[in-house]
């Protein structure tokens, strides 16, 4: 067995604190990942701050990067040494339509999420990326460009993919206007990805004070969204709305501002269901779309891109024992963009 | 002007009564329609009994078949005595993206909806096809296909084109799984098209006595949506949904039948707000769009694919003087499929 330290939560309303335990000596077809950096995504807060006993002990973590620590038998195109990162999803069954279709992420069993699902291999949940090693399906391992920063990468493999998917899912390039409701953790990159991809890009934020940031991250307009206004002058105008805030927002407003045959993203996942008025919906004809992270490919696609592009998250690189604080800081939203926990320390 | 006769309402709660009143005399570019047969859309059932004054008197009917009486001065591809068609749009601004691109139905200034919207020319409110004659700019009178028959053609432009735009829209033909939602005056013709246009064909439905029924329309399945058991085993099969029942239906089953990036398509337009469990959406990464009729080159290629494939709507045809009669029955379900007017008695 692999032994392991991690930032474990033990119960509801406990601290993080450090904990040793064993991950699987790796199968023919694994990796095992020395893990070098963890992104702090708000589905890591929602999960180590929630009231179910069930799911404790936890370690979250689903956007890593690292280094091959070593192979599996099988695996002959990853070697120690080797730069590598894990996203959301450390297994998939491999055989219904949506893997066949390299859309693991929408895998028929459900897929198994890097943190907080059922092991297959040693019963129990699996456990994340704010841990000292990860041993996972070679599948679900992607090779980290040269260029791309281990530690502003590593959030790519969560908000990264979960933004540029559907991006490249719904045709944003030239001649298309996006708009990134929310400018943060995700909706940075949102904009970052949205204008690379040639797309005319809107950000529309609650907070006058994100103007500047959205413009310097290459955002062509900011449109405020508590400005009745601002929202009514851009009707029609929006091809594609990625909201990335995480809540049920009141879409009518939104689909408003998308042309006939628009579509409004879901990239965050609100906790409450969404209410809609049907005509909102019929009048232009206009689209709701779920959307969450990525299979392989699009997430390899995502990672070469980003290289290309030289796109990374603006983080904050904090150690094992500021994880608290960044926790509290997600909390109220005081980062710009994405805490990354360096865990090379635990 | 032109000396019309139609069938109105006249307060709330009012019955239909024979009512004289005048069209504009035709502009250049205008066609006079001498009415033969209007069909009676679940739309007219809730404007003749709503409950604002301020809608009245109103002359309903947006889905008719008639003659040409006369053409204005520009109007030179029709002729006194062609065969035609009317939907339920018979304006729109001409200059917008939407219009551009043919998707009139989504006109930025929102179309001239064929009854009850704001007339342009003579102000007040227009009125409908329940009536001996009606004057429409040409752009919105589509020639009728040799063929058709005039009475079971009427409801197809509104009942067929909203069912067949979408169908087209979202890629239905061999090799794809549609379902459709209610099998009554838009989903009988869902089903005919669906078929016709080569997808495999599922019916969804409360009623067991529909069975046989939907398999007559050339449905391959049927599933019986009060049955979990057979909701279940239809999870993931469906690609493209056409939930025709105009209720605001609880979609997590549904979205559940759908397969990766499948489509469930609002056809009619619910009184209430629907509730979406967001989940529902990103798992299997689903979309909820909205559709309402269609554009100009949408209806008049439903016209000709209908006249091709021998496709019009099950129709059960009344004098003017049934019409309460029809209403009434439309309001319990007890038409197969659909009510038309045959208003030449007028």
């Amino acid at each position: 067995m692999i032994e392991t330290t991690g930032i474990a939560v033990h119960r509801p309303g406990g601290a993080p604190e450090r904990w040793r335990f064993e991950r699987r000596d790796p199968l023919p077809g694994d990796v095992v990942v020395r893990v070098t950096h963890c992104g702090v995504c708000a589905t890591d807060l929602h999960a180590l701050r929630g009231t179910d006993p069930s799911a404790f002990p936890l370690v979250a973590g689903h956007e890593m990067t690292g280094v091959v620590d070593a192979v599996g038998t099988a695996v002959t195109d990853l070697a120690p040494g080797d730069r590598v990162a894990v996203g959301n999803i450390v297994g998939s069954c491999g055989r219904c339509a949506a893997c066949r279709a390299g859309r693991e992420n929408g895998c028929a069993d459900y897929p198994t999420l890097t943190y907080g699902g059922p092991d297959p291999h040693l019963g129990g949940t699996t456990r994340g990326g704010f841990s000292s090693h990860i041993v996972v399906d070679r599948h679900f391992v992607h090779a980290l460009p040269d260029g791309l920063d281990p530690a502003a990468a590593a959030p790519l493999l969560c908000a990264g993919v979960t933004t540029f998917a559907p991006l490249r899912r719904f045709g944003a390039g030239p001649g298309t206007t996006v708009g990134v409701v929310g400018i943060g953790g995700l909706g940075h990159l949102a904009v970052k990805y949205a204008t690379a991809l040639g797309a005319r890009v809107v950000a529309f934020t609650t907070s006058a004070a994100k103007r500047d940031a959205a413009l310097a991250l290459g955002a062509d307009d900011v449109v405020l969204t508590r400005d009745p206004d601002a929202m009514a002058a851009a009707f029609r105008t929006v091809d594609l709305l990625l909201d990335t805030t995480g809540v049920a927002l009141d879409l009518a407003p939104y689909l408003r501002t998308l042309t006939v045959d628009g579509t409004y993203v879901l990239v965050g996942i609100p906790p409450e269901p969404l209410t809609v008025d049907p005509l909102s919906l019929v009048v232009g004809e206009k689209r709701i779309a779920g959307t969450g992270s990525g299979g392989v490919p699009v997430t390899r696609e995502m990672l070469d891109f980003s290289a290309e592009h030289g796109i990374v998250a603006d983080v904050e690189v904090v150690g094992p024992d500021r994880f608290t604080e960044a926790l509290d800081r997600l909390a109220r939203g005081d980062v710009r963009f994405r805490f990354v926990v360096d865990v090379t320390g635990l």
